[in-house]
Protein backbone atom coordinates (compact mmCIF):
# COMPACT_ATOMS: atom_id res chain seq x y z
CA UNK A 1 0.00 0.00 0.00
CA UNK A 2 1.03 3.70 -0.76
CA UNK A 3 1.91 6.47 1.66
CA UNK A 4 1.17 9.20 -0.72
CA UNK A 5 -1.44 11.60 -0.60
CA UNK A 6 -3.51 13.80 -3.12
CA UNK A 7 -0.59 16.27 -2.78
CA UNK A 8 2.32 13.95 -2.77
CA UNK A 9 1.42 11.70 -5.54
CA UNK A 10 3.87 12.13 -8.59
CA UNK A 11 3.09 12.37 -12.20
CA UNK A 12 3.75 8.98 -14.64
CA UNK A 13 3.37 8.74 -18.01
CA UNK A 14 2.44 5.98 -20.12
CA UNK A 15 2.41 6.08 -23.95
CA UNK A 16 -0.05 4.50 -26.61
CA UNK A 17 -1.57 4.59 -29.99
CA UNK A 18 0.72 7.68 -30.48
CA UNK A 19 -0.25 9.80 -27.21
CA UNK A 20 1.87 10.38 -24.39
CA UNK A 21 -1.41 10.66 -21.34
CA UNK A 22 -0.26 12.12 -17.80
CA UNK A 23 -1.40 10.12 -14.70
CA UNK A 24 -1.43 9.97 -11.13
CA UNK A 25 -2.12 6.39 -9.54
CA UNK A 26 -2.06 5.31 -6.01
CA UNK A 27 -4.12 4.00 -2.63
CA UNK A 28 -4.95 0.55 -1.87
CA UNK A 29 -4.24 -2.17 -3.92
CA UNK A 30 -5.60 -5.60 -4.44
CA UNK A 31 -9.18 -4.37 -5.23
CA UNK A 32 -10.77 -2.92 -8.38
CA UNK A 33 -9.36 0.85 -9.05
CA UNK A 34 -11.60 3.58 -9.91
CA UNK A 35 -10.62 5.65 -12.82
CA UNK A 36 -11.85 9.19 -12.89
CA UNK A 37 -12.90 11.29 -15.79
CA UNK A 38 -12.67 14.65 -15.37
CA UNK A 39 -14.36 18.64 -15.83
CA UNK A 40 -14.49 20.84 -18.45
CA UNK A 41 -11.06 22.63 -18.86
CA UNK A 42 -9.89 20.66 -15.93
CA UNK A 43 -6.60 18.97 -15.45
CA UNK A 44 -4.42 16.60 -12.78
CA UNK A 45 -4.66 19.34 -9.98
CA UNK A 46 -8.80 20.16 -9.97
CA UNK A 47 -9.87 17.34 -8.52
CA UNK A 48 -10.62 17.68 -4.54
CA UNK A 49 -7.79 16.08 -2.53
CA UNK A 50 -10.21 15.76 0.58
CA UNK A 51 -12.22 13.21 -1.99
CA UNK A 52 -9.04 11.47 -3.16
CA UNK A 53 -7.61 10.92 -0.03
CA UNK A 54 -11.12 9.75 1.56
CA UNK A 55 -11.14 7.19 -1.37
CA UNK A 56 -7.56 5.79 -1.48
CA UNK A 57 -7.10 4.02 2.25
CA UNK A 58 -10.19 1.63 0.49
CA UNK A 59 -9.19 1.50 -3.20
CA UNK A 60 -6.79 2.35 -6.02
CA UNK A 61 -7.63 6.07 -7.78
CA UNK A 62 -6.19 6.64 -11.34
CA UNK A 63 -6.58 10.20 -12.79
CA UNK A 64 -5.68 10.81 -15.71
CA UNK A 65 -5.47 13.60 -18.74
CA UNK A 66 -6.90 12.44 -21.68
CA UNK A 67 -5.60 13.37 -25.14
CA UNK A 68 -4.80 17.10 -25.69
CA UNK A 69 -5.56 17.66 -22.24
CA UNK A 70 -2.76 19.55 -20.08
CA UNK A 71 0.62 17.29 -19.87
CA UNK A 72 -0.65 14.30 -22.09
CA UNK A 73 -0.04 15.08 -25.70
CA UNK A 74 -2.25 15.13 -28.37
CA UNK A 75 -5.48 16.55 -29.87
CA UNK A 76 -8.93 16.82 -27.96
CA UNK A 77 -11.72 15.52 -29.70
CA UNK A 78 -14.95 17.56 -30.80
CA UNK A 79 -16.92 14.20 -29.67
CA UNK A 80 -17.56 12.60 -26.40
CA UNK A 81 -16.98 9.39 -28.13
CA UNK A 82 -13.83 10.53 -29.59
CA UNK A 83 -12.49 11.46 -25.94
CA UNK A 84 -14.39 8.04 -24.86
CA UNK A 85 -12.02 5.69 -27.43
CA UNK A 86 -8.72 8.03 -25.63
CA UNK A 87 -9.55 6.57 -22.58
CA UNK A 88 -10.06 3.12 -23.42
CA UNK A 89 -6.78 3.57 -24.65
CA UNK A 90 -5.12 5.07 -21.79
CA UNK A 91 -6.80 2.13 -19.92
CA UNK A 92 -5.66 -0.57 -21.84
CA UNK A 93 -2.13 0.54 -21.68
CA UNK A 94 -2.01 0.37 -17.87
CA UNK A 95 -3.45 -3.27 -18.48
CA UNK A 96 -6.75 -2.92 -16.44
CA UNK A 97 -9.29 -5.70 -17.17
CA UNK A 98 -11.50 -4.48 -14.95
CA UNK A 99 -12.38 -0.71 -13.46
CA UNK A 100 -14.87 0.95 -11.81
CA UNK A 101 -15.25 4.35 -12.99
CA UNK A 102 -16.24 8.14 -12.28
CA UNK A 103 -16.70 11.06 -14.39
CA UNK A 104 -17.75 14.66 -13.15
CA UNK A 105 -19.88 16.87 -15.66
CA UNK A 106 -18.48 16.42 -19.48
CA UNK A 107 -16.36 13.84 -17.47
CA UNK A 108 -19.42 11.91 -16.87
CA UNK A 109 -20.61 12.15 -20.34
CA UNK A 110 -17.14 10.19 -21.23
CA UNK A 111 -17.64 7.85 -18.37
CA UNK A 112 -20.79 6.79 -20.55
CA UNK A 113 -19.84 5.91 -23.37
CA UNK A 114 -16.68 4.03 -22.27
CA UNK A 115 -19.33 2.13 -20.78
CA UNK A 116 -21.61 1.60 -23.53
CA UNK A 117 -18.42 0.56 -25.96
CA UNK A 118 -16.45 -1.30 -23.61
CA UNK A 119 -19.35 -3.09 -21.01
CA UNK A 120 -17.19 -5.91 -19.93
CA UNK A 121 -14.71 -3.56 -18.30
CA UNK A 122 -16.64 -1.32 -16.54
CA UNK A 123 -17.55 -2.96 -12.77
CA UNK A 124 -19.62 -0.11 -11.51
CA UNK A 125 -20.42 3.40 -12.38
CA UNK A 126 -20.49 6.63 -10.27
CA UNK A 127 -21.69 9.88 -12.26
CA UNK A 128 -21.55 13.17 -10.39
CA UNK A 129 -23.30 16.38 -11.92
CA UNK A 130 -23.50 14.53 -15.21
CA UNK A 131 -26.41 14.47 -17.88
CA UNK A 132 -27.52 11.96 -20.56
CA UNK A 133 -27.76 12.22 -23.91
CA UNK A 134 -30.55 15.36 -25.31
CA UNK A 135 -29.74 16.75 -21.98
CA UNK A 136 -31.75 19.36 -20.74
CA UNK A 137 -29.63 23.09 -20.50
CA UNK A 138 -32.80 25.78 -20.15
CA UNK A 139 -32.72 28.40 -23.11
CA UNK A 140 -28.56 28.14 -23.67
CA UNK A 141 -27.10 28.15 -26.84
CA UNK A 142 -25.31 25.02 -27.74
CA UNK A 143 -26.57 23.04 -24.80
CA UNK A 144 -24.46 25.17 -22.63
CA UNK A 145 -26.90 26.37 -19.46
CA UNK A 146 -27.15 30.18 -19.37
CA UNK A 147 -25.66 30.17 -16.46
CA UNK A 148 -22.54 27.98 -17.57
CA UNK A 149 -22.23 30.65 -20.23
CA UNK A 150 -21.80 33.89 -17.57
CA UNK A 151 -20.26 32.47 -14.79
CA UNK A 152 -17.60 31.41 -17.54
CA UNK A 153 -17.25 34.39 -19.28
CA UNK A 154 -16.95 36.81 -16.82
CA UNK A 155 -13.37 37.31 -14.93
CA UNK A 156 -12.33 36.62 -11.13
CA UNK A 157 -9.28 38.07 -9.13
CA UNK A 158 -7.88 35.39 -8.30
CA UNK A 159 -8.76 33.09 -11.19
CA UNK A 160 -9.56 30.74 -9.47
CA UNK A 161 -12.63 32.42 -7.71
CA UNK A 162 -13.90 30.97 -10.43
CA UNK A 163 -14.81 28.03 -8.78
CA UNK A 164 -16.57 29.67 -6.07
CA UNK A 165 -19.11 30.34 -8.87
CA UNK A 166 -19.16 27.05 -10.65
CA UNK A 167 -19.28 24.43 -7.81
CA UNK A 168 -20.67 26.44 -4.96
CA UNK A 169 -24.08 27.97 -4.45
CA UNK A 170 -24.60 31.95 -3.50
CA UNK A 171 -24.99 30.78 0.19
CA UNK A 172 -22.84 31.71 2.86
CA UNK A 173 -22.81 28.05 4.03
CA UNK A 174 -21.97 26.98 0.49
CA UNK A 175 -19.24 29.74 -0.03
CA UNK A 176 -17.31 29.00 3.28
CA UNK A 177 -17.67 25.26 1.81
CA UNK A 178 -15.93 26.76 -1.73
CA UNK A 179 -13.50 28.57 0.47
CA UNK A 180 -11.87 25.80 1.95
CA UNK A 181 -12.27 23.81 -1.23
CA UNK A 182 -9.74 26.88 -2.89
CA UNK A 183 -7.57 26.25 0.05
CA UNK A 184 -7.68 21.92 -0.61
CA UNK A 185 -6.89 22.52 -4.34
CA UNK A 186 -4.07 24.96 -3.67
CA UNK A 187 -2.30 22.86 -1.14
CA UNK A 188 -0.41 20.85 -4.19
CA UNK A 189 2.35 23.18 -4.00
CA UNK A 190 4.91 21.12 -5.55
CA UNK A 191 5.03 19.29 -9.42
CA UNK A 192 1.77 20.51 -10.35
CA UNK A 193 0.03 20.00 -13.85
CA UNK A 194 0.94 21.89 -16.63
CA UNK A 195 -1.98 24.33 -17.77
CA UNK A 196 -4.36 23.17 -20.45
CA UNK A 197 -3.88 24.91 -24.03
CA UNK A 198 -6.41 27.31 -25.51
CA UNK A 199 -7.65 24.50 -27.98
CA UNK A 200 -9.11 22.58 -24.67
CA UNK A 201 -12.31 24.72 -24.40
CA UNK A 202 -13.77 25.16 -27.45
CA UNK A 203 -13.33 21.09 -28.38
CA UNK A 204 -15.06 20.35 -25.07
CA UNK A 205 -17.66 23.00 -26.34
CA UNK A 206 -18.41 21.37 -29.10
CA UNK A 207 -18.59 18.41 -27.68
CA UNK A 208 -21.19 19.58 -25.20
CA UNK A 209 -22.83 19.80 -28.50
CA UNK A 210 -23.36 17.01 -29.96
CA UNK A 211 -24.28 15.16 -26.82
CA UNK A 212 -27.29 17.46 -27.00
CA UNK A 213 -28.24 16.19 -30.12
CA UNK A 214 -28.08 12.72 -29.85
CA UNK A 215 -29.91 10.64 -32.88
CA UNK A 216 -33.00 8.55 -31.81
CA UNK A 217 -35.17 7.77 -28.95
CA UNK A 218 -34.17 10.43 -26.65
CA UNK A 219 -32.64 8.24 -23.35
CA UNK A 220 -32.32 4.69 -25.56
CA UNK A 221 -28.85 4.98 -25.21
CA UNK A 222 -29.06 4.62 -21.37
CA UNK A 223 -30.74 1.30 -21.35
CA UNK A 224 -27.33 -0.35 -22.61
CA UNK A 225 -25.30 0.45 -19.12
CA UNK A 226 -26.97 -2.08 -17.05
CA UNK A 227 -23.90 -1.64 -14.52
CA UNK A 228 -24.97 -0.15 -10.71
CA UNK A 229 -24.64 3.51 -10.98
CA UNK A 230 -24.55 5.98 -8.28
CA UNK A 231 -25.32 9.30 -9.46
CA UNK A 232 -24.63 12.17 -7.65
CA UNK A 233 -25.80 16.03 -8.04
CA UNK A 234 -26.65 19.40 -5.99
CA UNK A 235 -30.19 20.02 -5.78
CA UNK A 236 -29.40 23.74 -7.35
CA UNK A 237 -26.71 22.70 -10.31
CA UNK A 238 -26.62 25.52 -12.39
CA UNK A 239 -24.19 24.02 -14.94
CA UNK A 240 -25.47 21.07 -15.15
CA UNK A 241 -29.16 21.22 -14.17
CA UNK A 242 -30.50 18.74 -11.47
CA UNK A 243 -33.23 17.53 -13.51
CA UNK A 244 -30.60 15.92 -15.90
CA UNK A 245 -30.00 13.42 -12.96
CA UNK A 246 -33.09 12.43 -12.61
CA UNK A 247 -33.37 11.84 -16.29
CA UNK A 248 -30.58 9.66 -15.65
CA UNK A 249 -31.77 7.23 -12.76
CA UNK A 250 -35.54 7.13 -14.30
CA UNK A 251 -33.31 6.00 -17.94
CA UNK A 252 -30.94 3.66 -16.36
CA UNK A 253 -31.44 0.34 -15.75
CA UNK A 254 -29.88 0.27 -12.14
CA UNK A 255 -29.32 3.71 -10.19
CA UNK A 256 -29.38 4.78 -7.24
CA UNK A 257 -29.62 9.03 -6.83
CA UNK A 258 -28.34 10.98 -4.08
CA UNK A 259 -29.15 15.19 -4.46
CA UNK A 260 -27.50 17.04 -1.58
CA UNK A 261 -28.72 20.57 0.07
CA UNK A 262 -28.10 23.58 -0.98
CA UNK A 263 -25.26 22.75 -3.62
CA UNK A 264 -24.23 23.63 -6.83
CA UNK A 265 -22.14 21.33 -9.30
CA UNK A 266 -19.30 20.58 -6.93
CA UNK A 267 -21.98 19.47 -4.59
CA UNK A 268 -19.67 16.21 -3.54
CA UNK A 269 -16.45 18.72 -2.93
CA UNK A 270 -18.99 20.29 -0.93
CA UNK A 271 -20.09 17.45 0.75
CA UNK A 272 -17.38 15.32 0.14
CA UNK A 273 -17.17 13.43 3.97
CA UNK A 274 -20.44 12.21 3.15
CA UNK A 275 -19.65 11.54 -0.35
CA UNK A 276 -16.99 9.56 0.32
CA UNK A 277 -18.35 7.50 2.74
CA UNK A 278 -21.39 7.03 -0.05
CA UNK A 279 -19.04 6.11 -2.62
CA UNK A 280 -17.22 3.69 -0.52
CA UNK A 281 -19.90 2.09 0.27
CA UNK A 282 -21.61 1.72 -3.13
CA UNK A 283 -18.37 0.47 -4.90
CA UNK A 284 -17.29 -2.24 -1.66
CA UNK A 285 -20.33 -4.20 -1.74
CA UNK B 1 -34.92 -2.08 25.91
CA UNK B 2 -38.22 -3.49 25.03
CA UNK B 3 -37.63 -7.01 23.37
CA UNK B 4 -40.64 -6.40 21.28
CA UNK B 5 -40.58 -6.68 17.61
CA UNK B 6 -43.50 -4.90 14.50
CA UNK B 7 -45.27 -8.88 15.06
CA UNK B 8 -45.25 -8.72 19.01
CA UNK B 9 -45.77 -4.89 20.27
CA UNK B 10 -49.02 -4.57 21.97
CA UNK B 11 -51.80 -1.77 20.40
CA UNK B 12 -52.08 1.13 23.30
CA UNK B 13 -54.60 3.85 23.93
CA UNK B 14 -54.07 7.20 25.06
CA UNK B 15 -57.11 9.50 25.12
CA UNK B 16 -56.93 13.21 24.02
CA UNK B 17 -59.25 15.94 22.73
CA UNK B 18 -62.17 13.55 22.69
CA UNK B 19 -60.28 11.43 20.55
CA UNK B 20 -58.95 8.18 21.94
CA UNK B 21 -56.34 7.28 19.85
CA UNK B 22 -54.86 3.39 19.00
CA UNK B 23 -50.62 3.48 18.87
CA UNK B 24 -47.42 1.01 19.35
CA UNK B 25 -44.76 2.20 21.05
CA UNK B 26 -41.03 0.15 21.42
CA UNK B 27 -37.55 0.05 20.97
CA UNK B 28 -34.47 1.89 22.14
CA UNK B 29 -35.05 4.30 24.57
CA UNK B 30 -32.91 7.35 25.73
CA UNK B 31 -33.13 9.25 22.93
CA UNK B 32 -35.82 11.25 20.24
CA UNK B 33 -38.16 8.86 19.14
CA UNK B 34 -39.92 8.26 15.49
CA UNK B 35 -43.21 8.95 14.60
CA UNK B 36 -44.49 7.80 11.73
CA UNK B 37 -47.57 8.87 9.67
CA UNK B 38 -49.48 6.48 7.67
CA UNK B 39 -50.25 6.58 3.64
CA UNK B 40 -53.70 6.29 2.08
CA UNK B 41 -55.91 3.93 3.95
CA UNK B 42 -53.70 2.51 6.16
CA UNK B 43 -53.30 1.15 9.33
CA UNK B 44 -51.01 0.29 12.55
CA UNK B 45 -50.68 -3.18 10.40
CA UNK B 46 -49.66 -1.35 6.94
CA UNK B 47 -45.87 -0.49 7.77
CA UNK B 48 -42.97 -3.03 6.79
CA UNK B 49 -41.94 -5.14 9.98
CA UNK B 50 -38.70 -5.35 8.25
CA UNK B 51 -38.55 -1.25 8.28
CA UNK B 52 -39.87 -1.30 12.34
CA UNK B 53 -37.32 -3.97 13.27
CA UNK B 54 -33.91 -2.67 11.58
CA UNK B 55 -34.88 0.84 13.63
CA UNK B 56 -35.86 0.16 16.92
CA UNK B 57 -32.38 -1.45 17.59
CA UNK B 58 -30.94 2.31 17.51
CA UNK B 59 -34.29 4.21 18.87
CA UNK B 60 -37.78 4.06 19.71
CA UNK B 61 -40.18 4.17 17.09
CA UNK B 62 -44.12 4.99 17.52
CA UNK B 63 -47.20 4.36 15.21
CA UNK B 64 -50.43 5.65 15.45
CA UNK B 65 -54.04 5.43 13.84
CA UNK B 66 -55.32 9.28 13.60
CA UNK B 67 -58.18 10.18 14.11
CA UNK B 68 -61.27 8.24 12.31
CA UNK B 69 -58.64 5.52 11.36
CA UNK B 70 -59.34 1.89 12.24
CA UNK B 71 -58.96 1.64 16.30
CA UNK B 72 -58.78 5.03 16.88
CA UNK B 73 -62.27 7.18 17.40
CA UNK B 74 -63.51 10.25 15.89
CA UNK B 75 -63.60 12.01 12.20
CA UNK B 76 -61.12 11.85 9.62
CA UNK B 77 -60.83 15.23 8.50
CA UNK B 78 -60.53 16.59 5.16
CA UNK B 79 -57.73 18.60 4.93
CA UNK B 80 -54.01 17.74 5.93
CA UNK B 81 -54.25 20.74 8.35
CA UNK B 82 -57.09 18.83 10.35
CA UNK B 83 -55.09 16.03 10.19
CA UNK B 84 -51.98 17.55 11.32
CA UNK B 85 -53.88 18.99 14.59
CA UNK B 86 -54.83 16.11 15.12
CA UNK B 87 -51.39 14.17 15.18
CA UNK B 88 -50.40 17.37 17.39
CA UNK B 89 -53.12 16.08 20.00
CA UNK B 90 -51.83 12.48 19.96
CA UNK B 91 -48.10 13.72 20.28
CA UNK B 92 -48.67 16.21 23.24
CA UNK B 93 -50.94 13.47 24.60
CA UNK B 94 -47.98 11.25 24.93
CA UNK B 95 -46.07 14.10 26.51
CA UNK B 96 -43.35 14.39 23.89
CA UNK B 97 -41.22 17.27 23.36
CA UNK B 98 -39.23 16.76 20.55
CA UNK B 99 -39.49 13.93 18.06
CA UNK B 100 -38.12 12.71 14.60
CA UNK B 101 -41.02 12.99 12.02
CA UNK B 102 -41.25 10.16 9.82
CA UNK B 103 -44.06 10.86 7.00
CA UNK B 104 -45.36 8.02 3.62
CA UNK B 105 -47.16 9.50 0.88
CA UNK B 106 -50.24 11.35 2.36
CA UNK B 107 -48.73 10.96 5.97
CA UNK B 108 -45.46 12.92 4.77
CA UNK B 109 -48.26 15.53 3.56
CA UNK B 110 -49.76 15.55 7.24
CA UNK B 111 -45.82 15.60 8.39
CA UNK B 112 -44.78 18.64 6.63
CA UNK B 113 -48.04 20.39 7.91
CA UNK B 114 -46.80 19.20 11.62
CA UNK B 115 -43.20 20.53 10.90
CA UNK B 116 -44.61 24.22 9.41
CA UNK B 117 -47.30 24.27 12.57
CA UNK B 118 -44.67 22.74 15.83
CA UNK B 119 -41.21 23.62 13.98
CA UNK B 120 -39.77 23.32 18.01
CA UNK B 121 -41.00 19.64 18.02
CA UNK B 122 -39.75 18.96 15.10
CA UNK B 123 -35.90 17.52 15.63
CA UNK B 124 -35.56 15.68 12.23
CA UNK B 125 -37.63 14.89 9.05
CA UNK B 126 -38.10 11.49 6.83
CA UNK B 127 -40.47 11.91 3.72
CA UNK B 128 -40.90 9.20 1.83
CA UNK B 129 -43.42 8.68 -1.35
CA UNK B 130 -44.29 12.12 -0.65
CA UNK B 131 -45.21 15.56 -2.27
CA UNK B 132 -44.96 19.71 -1.43
CA UNK B 133 -48.62 21.64 -1.81
CA UNK B 134 -49.37 22.34 -5.07
CA UNK B 135 -47.53 18.48 -6.23
CA UNK B 136 -47.19 17.18 -9.90
CA UNK B 137 -50.34 14.50 -10.40
CA UNK B 138 -50.19 14.43 -14.25
CA UNK B 139 -53.58 14.71 -15.89
CA UNK B 140 -55.48 12.90 -12.64
CA UNK B 141 -58.58 14.52 -11.58
CA UNK B 142 -58.79 16.09 -7.70
CA UNK B 143 -54.59 15.65 -7.85
CA UNK B 144 -54.56 12.03 -7.91
CA UNK B 145 -52.34 10.54 -10.91
CA UNK B 146 -54.10 8.64 -13.74
CA UNK B 147 -52.36 5.23 -12.38
CA UNK B 148 -53.22 5.77 -8.58
CA UNK B 149 -57.13 5.85 -10.03
CA UNK B 150 -56.79 3.16 -12.24
CA UNK B 151 -54.92 0.74 -9.83
CA UNK B 152 -56.63 1.49 -6.51
CA UNK B 153 -60.12 1.01 -8.66
CA UNK B 154 -59.19 -2.43 -9.66
CA UNK B 155 -60.09 -5.55 -7.88
CA UNK B 156 -57.88 -7.86 -6.49
CA UNK B 157 -57.37 -11.80 -5.85
CA UNK B 158 -56.46 -11.61 -2.80
CA UNK B 159 -57.11 -8.15 -1.94
CA UNK B 160 -54.02 -7.37 -0.57
CA UNK B 161 -52.20 -7.94 -3.77
CA UNK B 162 -53.48 -3.88 -4.77
CA UNK B 163 -50.33 -3.23 -3.12
CA UNK B 164 -47.94 -5.50 -5.08
CA UNK B 165 -48.99 -2.44 -7.61
CA UNK B 166 -49.37 0.50 -5.77
CA UNK B 167 -45.50 -0.31 -4.15
CA UNK B 168 -43.62 -2.24 -6.48
CA UNK B 169 -43.39 -1.68 -10.62
CA UNK B 170 -43.68 -4.36 -12.77
CA UNK B 171 -40.55 -5.66 -13.26
CA UNK B 172 -39.85 -9.68 -12.15
CA UNK B 173 -37.03 -8.15 -9.33
CA UNK B 174 -39.58 -5.51 -8.16
CA UNK B 175 -42.52 -7.87 -8.19
CA UNK B 176 -40.40 -10.62 -6.72
CA UNK B 177 -39.88 -8.18 -3.56
CA UNK B 178 -43.37 -7.23 -3.36
CA UNK B 179 -44.07 -10.53 -2.37
CA UNK B 180 -41.99 -10.79 -0.05
CA UNK B 181 -42.72 -7.74 1.28
CA UNK B 182 -46.57 -8.92 1.32
CA UNK B 183 -45.70 -12.18 3.74
CA UNK B 184 -44.04 -9.65 6.14
CA UNK B 185 -47.31 -7.73 6.23
CA UNK B 186 -49.32 -10.59 7.00
CA UNK B 187 -46.57 -12.06 9.38
CA UNK B 188 -48.55 -10.27 12.29
CA UNK B 189 -50.92 -12.87 13.30
CA UNK B 190 -52.56 -12.03 16.46
CA UNK B 191 -53.82 -8.70 17.58
CA UNK B 192 -53.97 -6.80 14.05
CA UNK B 193 -55.86 -4.03 13.51
CA UNK B 194 -59.21 -2.96 13.44
CA UNK B 195 -60.34 -2.34 9.62
CA UNK B 196 -61.36 0.95 8.35
CA UNK B 197 -64.19 2.16 8.25
CA UNK B 198 -65.99 3.85 4.61
CA UNK B 199 -65.46 7.07 5.60
CA UNK B 200 -61.67 7.29 5.60
CA UNK B 201 -61.10 6.99 1.89
CA UNK B 202 -63.48 10.04 0.92
CA UNK B 203 -61.82 12.34 3.13
CA UNK B 204 -58.34 11.56 2.76
CA UNK B 205 -58.73 12.35 -1.06
CA UNK B 206 -60.52 15.06 -0.23
CA UNK B 207 -57.01 16.46 1.29
CA UNK B 208 -55.25 15.50 -1.36
CA UNK B 209 -57.34 18.01 -3.70
CA UNK B 210 -57.42 20.74 -1.48
CA UNK B 211 -53.24 19.97 -1.04
CA UNK B 212 -52.85 19.88 -4.80
CA UNK B 213 -54.64 23.77 -5.10
CA UNK B 214 -52.28 25.51 -2.23
CA UNK B 215 -52.82 29.35 -2.33
CA UNK B 216 -49.68 31.68 -3.05
CA UNK B 217 -46.49 31.30 -4.35
CA UNK B 218 -46.11 27.46 -5.26
CA UNK B 219 -44.30 26.37 -3.13
CA UNK B 220 -43.25 29.20 -0.53
CA UNK B 221 -44.98 26.90 2.16
CA UNK B 222 -41.57 24.73 2.40
CA UNK B 223 -39.45 27.77 2.96
CA UNK B 224 -40.58 27.54 6.56
CA UNK B 225 -39.02 23.45 7.23
CA UNK B 226 -35.87 24.28 8.34
CA UNK B 227 -35.07 20.98 10.23
CA UNK B 228 -32.76 18.40 8.28
CA UNK B 229 -34.66 16.76 6.07
CA UNK B 230 -34.19 13.15 4.31
CA UNK B 231 -36.43 12.31 0.90
CA UNK B 232 -36.59 9.07 -0.17
CA UNK B 233 -39.17 7.91 -3.49
CA UNK B 234 -38.66 5.40 -5.81
CA UNK B 235 -37.43 6.84 -9.46
CA UNK B 236 -40.52 5.34 -11.31
CA UNK B 237 -43.37 6.11 -8.36
CA UNK B 238 -46.93 6.63 -10.16
CA UNK B 239 -48.91 7.12 -7.20
CA UNK B 240 -46.59 10.34 -6.20
CA UNK B 241 -44.64 11.03 -9.02
CA UNK B 242 -40.92 11.13 -8.38
CA UNK B 243 -40.59 14.64 -9.82
CA UNK B 244 -42.55 16.00 -6.53
CA UNK B 245 -39.33 14.31 -4.49
CA UNK B 246 -37.62 16.65 -6.86
CA UNK B 247 -39.46 19.80 -5.54
CA UNK B 248 -39.13 19.20 -2.43
CA UNK B 249 -35.29 19.12 -2.39
CA UNK B 250 -35.22 22.30 -4.62
CA UNK B 251 -37.34 23.97 -2.17
CA UNK B 252 -36.89 22.77 1.06
CA UNK B 253 -33.94 24.55 2.74
CA UNK B 254 -31.99 21.56 3.88
CA UNK B 255 -32.81 18.49 2.42
CA UNK B 256 -31.00 15.65 0.44
CA UNK B 257 -32.85 12.98 -1.82
CA UNK B 258 -31.86 9.72 -2.02
CA UNK B 259 -33.95 7.95 -5.29
CA UNK B 260 -34.08 3.79 -5.03
CA UNK B 261 -33.89 2.29 -8.73
CA UNK B 262 -36.54 0.18 -10.20
CA UNK B 263 -38.89 1.30 -7.45
CA UNK B 264 -42.32 2.05 -7.18
CA UNK B 265 -44.30 4.11 -4.45
CA UNK B 266 -42.61 1.27 -2.09
CA UNK B 267 -39.39 1.99 -2.56
CA UNK B 268 -38.26 2.06 1.00
CA UNK B 269 -40.18 -0.93 1.22
CA UNK B 270 -38.63 -2.51 -1.84
CA UNK B 271 -34.73 -1.19 -0.52
CA UNK B 272 -35.41 -1.57 3.30
CA UNK B 273 -31.63 -2.79 4.65
CA UNK B 274 -30.68 0.05 2.78
CA UNK B 275 -33.35 2.51 4.08
CA UNK B 276 -32.56 1.67 7.32
CA UNK B 277 -28.90 2.26 7.29
CA UNK B 278 -29.70 5.42 5.84
CA UNK B 279 -32.06 6.42 7.87
CA UNK B 280 -30.10 4.96 11.27
CA UNK B 281 -27.26 7.16 9.95
CA UNK B 282 -29.17 10.92 9.10
CA UNK B 283 -30.91 10.88 12.99
CA UNK B 284 -28.24 9.67 14.72
CA UNK B 285 -25.21 12.57 13.02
Amino acid sequence: MSTYTAITVPTQFVEANGIRFAYRRWGRQGGIPLVFNQHFTGNLDNWDPAVLDGLTPEREVILFNNAGIASSTGEVPSTFAGMARNAETFIDALGLKQIDLLGFSIGGMVAQQITVDRPELIHKLVLVGTAPPNHDAGDGQGHITPETAAIFGATYNPPENLWLKVFFTDSEASQVAGRAFLKRYLSRTENRDAPINEKVAPAQIAAVGEWGTHPGDRFAYLKDISQPTLVVSGNHDVIVYTVNSLHLVQNLPNAKLILYPDSNHGSWYQNHEDFVFEVNRFLNT
